[in-house]
């Protein structure tokens, strides 16, 4: 039996009931009394010098009250990194993409501002474009920014004796990998509601990902202090890192509401969040792995060019996240990689879900099953000889505290039937074999390790208060915000533990940057592991005093003194109790309102993304999948049967919602595998929309076998670390291993469409 | 020159501009989608036996969405303690006052709602009522609640030997003083908005003076959970303390909106304002004083007798306080006093800005001036003879810790011309000589003392949250309401100079259950001394941690650091210093949000009303204030010519805002001396309205010289006190005072209304 209350319990969330009766306040239902509405003007063309923007006709038009251009902003940038904040917030010399932020205004109406942006006339000069990242890398491409050969940022790493690792292998081997856009698909489009007071304050709604990391940018790109912007809580129609960074809306919606004096709310069409709000960067992965012939690894070498679009947003770190992602999750003695961000007249890339990682998965884990068949090696057996162990120092000397990646190989190895499915896979025995094999079933494993929060400078750290009122019950102020993951019924449930309450007895108000104290925000898989024990820090503050509050009553000192479901007592007595109200209400009366406060910063350095060094990561998660496919030989089409995903989280915190987020994983990483295609010609996409672009619905979903693997992290806030994105990082690979295993192909580009499955069947066939 | 940078300085108000443009947001500005509109329904009778109510025809109303009844309320009954809670939320079985609640409806708007009153049929049973309070004490009289001769409540007290220090007295004089009862005229009406989500949380805007003491009637009330109450802030056209309790509209707003499932607005008439959101108290007091030929005051016995009307509200604490004044201001050295709470079947009275002491002011005053006469010694010298010093302990053993009664007595005299004046006033010589004179101006002195905050159990502390942001503002989180007094700027003023920043880098979140701290709330006198004590402590909590990030940047010891003007620096080498941004944003990235929180409790005890004992206030203000009239003899109207006001409130944290507070007092106290009347018919009032009621307006005014005497207080946030109610207290004895110095008539019943001056000029010549 457990010896926690609420945490590690299926509990419901706390929010449940108001989002089922619809009474969740989300962005789009705010209404303000003389509310204006935005439309934002953007560009028909990839690339394009403005010559002039004449806006005197829509300013004309009646219900039109301000249009504002680049002019209006100063020339201010802004980007994730302040060294690459390389993006106007309204063009004002050049356009990079099409779609890019050229004017904006503000209207009674939707109707009359969509009719405004048509009475805008910008005379543009249109310049050469490029698209493909390899050749804007060559000398005299088109120049996206002023920067050489459009490369944006390089990360390099030199670790061990590279050389030397290749002259120790028996086998070497050399493949290459590329992986396409992908975007987020939040139901909830991008939305923005600004109000500006004469005294100098904005109030901002729009849902984030971290408010505080929304005040800062849009204080710098404003010029307002960021204590006089309060950014404030809405309910979030999902993010998956698609609602992190500053958006047109959120800086025109301001800057809107400033010159007119009055709210003003933009809503982005689903068209202007496919396009504009950032995609998963398209990587192409050159991995060269030497093994000695009992399958240890030796040695590595990679090379990783990413797409970052037309601007740099997160491009160097998903290209750091990805070069990095090939030493986490095996022992790697000797390696060396070299990651090229670059440039092209594409739509932005940034942060999603797996960000840089899901990538290097595909990659790595493919090639490995290559190395493995070499060997004749079971997957499974290959992975477990180099899986990374707890106690392991990466190459930039962090440890990994915790490790359950064995406990989730052999796990979803055993419950997936591994042995016995893989032997039936058709291209079990060899890939001649199995050319001729009419079979079509076959399973794949991959594995993976992810980050639990990222040194970010000011924004490493989180906090949190608690306070509790005369009836026992406990208010959190946490500037976490719920993104839709379970955040704030998690963080409630450590604060219940902590305390000796119930769930139902916290109150939590979150992610209000006015009342709610700094937090790094529903990113980086910090949440659980940072935000958590800043809740579970305060909430020990608090305890603390309400036990001094109670040793005075129960005349007995409090370390003698258990807090545990809703009652104070002496340990192992707990008849001489008291409930929470009665103390609560002696130390009111006292003078002692119980307040308590607390933060957590990991115990990290700022991690340098150009060389990698730094501890930046204070522990990691881990996680393995088995597929199970189908491959249609006739039509190339790939049907997932199941998917068993192990995942350890430390500690499942709430084990109904790690579950449900690992089934999210299996969707995300299902649809970038297999169905989802961001069409581009000449910079034009040519598919955004849900009926064009393929995300998986409930009916392509596979039987899902979600298991939890608790390694009981030292430094976690009940041991729990993580548990909302690491798995989605492996599902392209142990679907492609599954389609070879179960078709003797080999696909090494995502998404693995009908069209790539059934060329190389043709392929086969053909040898 | 000061050593402070931002209290005690002349500083605009925070929330000035929102206020002056408008945006400045108040609860009826608030409209909810799909909110509902209410009304209630009013007892015609002052006292009936409730037979049936049929809203049947209500209910049928198209747009009528509920009717709620005292069926509806499980008999639930409030007041403002928990022995006196005698008021049903709804009636269930009796009405005891014309304007007693006995239904409510929600309606799609006002006038559906209101249309639907007058289609519920309640059948009463008349029953006799008593008004007069002397009437009601006697046998046989009608019983308005189920108690002894209508008695709510006695306090009584027997301090020393007072049959011995009669024995010792010279002279001894006893009159009889009646006070009448006083509207508080906020411009704002009552008026709530309460919404109920089914997940079970209730929501309520309502201007009100202590949102946590809001939000545990309503919990009792209703029978919810205080925590799943949130009572949130808007701004408050005005107080008074007027808007404390909890009013019907309060309660049937969120009775309505659970019922309904919607938001639910009411407001108030101006006439419902006026008759049924409680009066003050009129008060019958006498009282009986022997003094030595030189002036000392040997005893005191004093009897009074309070009209709390239909039912309790603050009425035992009213007579309290009323007989408490009695020893507060001069030495008594045996006093008894006995002190009645009387049920009437008028309007409840309540609490008000100098509750209960206006009146024994009034009278106490006046009684000293007569005595004085007598004595043949200056009223000041009289006063500044009996004068609580510093040091002085109270019957109830409290101790004057610090007292500025002397300094205020003497420089109001002084400014005010008092020697002057007072020598032409008419009266001056000898009462007969008055009478024969023509002349009709002349001045008049009262005194009184304060409480700043009074032991209420378990609302006695305050507390606060500080936090800082990484632009090196802070933002301070504080249950205090601003009821227009002042109050945020001033917490702001004492959280920037106890942080070292100014006014401006500090933004304010007040009064709002779910996210500030615990408050004791904007009454009786407490903010400065306690709410401002608490922010103080959290603001150095904060400081604390600030210094000790600087300390590692300076490097130097944090006790050897400086923190003002914005600046953090080596003491003595403002050259060597450090910004807050610079030292927040290295706190965060270090790891250590600076987090600061506080709490504060008056050191004092339970005040038991009933006996006076308890040392339930923690420090006393004072003020004088003298009085310059002209009484027209043939019309008998008093036109105030000067008000010269001296107040002790320890420490003027702002005072600009102190010197609003002595005037917005000195009008306050004229009305009541003078003007303000309300008129009842057999429990009806009659002059329900700003026409008819009589509140001075600008041109009443008289100049106003306001003098803020400084006794730096021990305990006080910087030495403050108080400054928001004191200078009530003195204005009618002052105005009595000085009528009696220009024309010689000695008016004992306020309002002295030119019909009281007229007829005692008639008796003075026909004597």
């Amino acid at each position: 039996m457990s010896e926690y209350s609420v945490v590690g319990k299926r509990l419901p969330r706390l929010e449940g009931v108001s989002k089922s009766t619809g009474e969740a306040f989300y962005t789009d239902d705010l209404n303000l009394p003389r509310m204006l509405h935005g439309k934002i003007l953007r560009s028909p063309l990839p690339h394009a010098r403005i010559l002039n923007i004449d806006a005197s006709r829509a300013l004309a038009l009646p219900g039109v009250k301000a249009v504002v251009t680049g002019k209006d902003t100063k020339g201010a940038k802004y980007g994730v990194y302040a060294r690459t904040s390389d993006q106007q917030c309204l063009a004002v010399d050049k356009v990079r993409y099409m779609g890019d932020e050229v004017a904006a205004v503000a209207a009674v109406d939707e109707d009359t501002a969509q009719e405004a942006l048509s009475l805008i006339k910008v005379q543009y000069e249109e310049l050469p474009a490029v698209f493909d990242p390899l050749e804007a890398m060559e000398p005299g491409a088109p120049a996206v920014h002023e920067v050489e050969r459009n490369i944006c940022g390089k990360n390099t790493m030199n670790y061990g004796n590279v050389e030397e690792g290749f002259r120790d292998s028996h086998y070497i081997r050399q493949d290459r990998f590329s992986t396409g856009a992908q975007a987020h698909c939040a139901l909830e489009p991008h939305v923005a509601v600004a109000s500006w007071e004469t005294s100098g304050k904005l109030t901002v709604w729009t849902p984030n990902m971290s408010p505080f990391a929304k005040r800062l940018i849009l204080a710098k790109t404003l010029g307002i202090p960021q204590s006089h912007i309060r950014v404030c809580k809405s309910y979030i129609g999902g993010a998956f890192g698609g609602k992190s960074e500053l958006f047109s809306l959120d800086f025109c919606a301001s800057l809107l509401s400033i010159k007119t004096g009055r709210p003003v709310k933009i809503r982005y069409t689903r068209e202007e969040v496919f396009t504009t709000t950032r995609l998963r960067h398209p990587m192409i992965m050159e991995v060269k792995t030497g093994v000695r012939k009992d399958g240890t690894i030796m040695a590595r070498e990679i090379r990783v060019i990413g797409n970052t679009g037309s601007y740099a947003s997160t491009g160097i770190l998903a290209v750091y996240l990805t070069c990095s992602s090939f030493f986490k999750t095996y022992r790697i003695p000797n390696l060396r990689y070299e990651g090229y961000c670059v440039y092209t007249n594409n739509p932005p890339s940034g942060a999603m879900r797996a960000h840089g990682t899901i990538q290097a998965r595909f990659a790595d884990e493919s090639h490995l099953d290559m190395i493995a068949e070499e060997l004749k090696m079971d997957p499974v057996e290959f992975r477990l000889k180099n899986a990374r162990q707890t106690g392991d120092v990466y190459p930039n000397k962090s440890t990994v505290i915790s490790c359950g990646l064995s406990d989730c190989i052999t796990q979803a190895a055993e419950v997936s039937g591994w042995k016995e499915k893989r032997n039936a896979g058709t291209g079990a025995r060899s890939q001649k074999a199995q050319v001729r094999s009419q079979g079509n079933r076959g399973v794949g494993m991959g594995c993976t390790t992810g980050l639990t929060s990222l040194n970010l400078s000011a924004f490493t750290p989180s906090a949190a208060f608690v306070k509790f009122n005369e009836d026992g019950r406990a208010n959190l102020l946490t500037g976490a915000p719920e993104n839709g993951q379970g955040t704030e019924t998690m963080l409630a449930q450590i604060c219940a533990e902590e305390l000796g309450l119930g769930l139902d007895d916290i109150v939590v108000t979150a992610a209000d940057t006015d009342v709610t104290p700094h937090d790094i925000g529903s990113y980086l898989m910090a949440l659980t592991f940072v935000s958590g024990n800043a809740v579970k820090n305060a909430a020990a503050d608090a305890r603390k005093q309400v036990l001094e509050v109670a040793s005075g009553m129960l005349e007995a000192p409090p370390d003698k003194l258990e807090a545990k479901n809703r009652r104070i007592y002496i340990k192992g007595r707990p008849e001489r109790g008291l409930s929470f109200a009665e103390v609560i209400r002696q130390g009111l009366i006292k003078g002692v309102p119980i307040l308590g406060k607390g933060h957590y910063m990991p115990n990290t350095e700022y991690l340098n993304v150009a060389t990698g060094e730094g501890k930046f990561c204070p522990t990691y998660t881990f996680s393995s999948q088995v597929s199970e496919v189908e491959v249609d030989r006739e039509t190339g089409e790939i049907k997932v049967l199941k998917a068993t995903t192990a995942h350890d989280c430390g500690f499942a915190i709430n084990p109904l919602d790690v579950e449900g987020q690992i089934q999210g994983c299996v969707a995300t990483s299902q649809g970038l595998a297999l169905s989802e295609s961001v069409y581009w010609q000449e910079g034009k996409m040519l598919n955004p929309d849900f009926l064009n672009y393929g995300i998986p619905c409930s009916l392509d979903m596979p039987a899902m076998k979600p298991i939890i693997v608790e390694s009981h992290d030292p430094e976690g806030p009940f041991g729990g670390k993580d548990a909302g994105e690491t798995p989605t990082h492996v599902g392209p690979a142990a679907i492609a291993n599954a389609i070879y295993n179960a078709a003797g192909v080999r696909i090494q580009e995502i998404p693995m469409t009908p069209d790539k499955v059934l060329k190389a069947l043709e392929e086969n066939r053909s040898r």
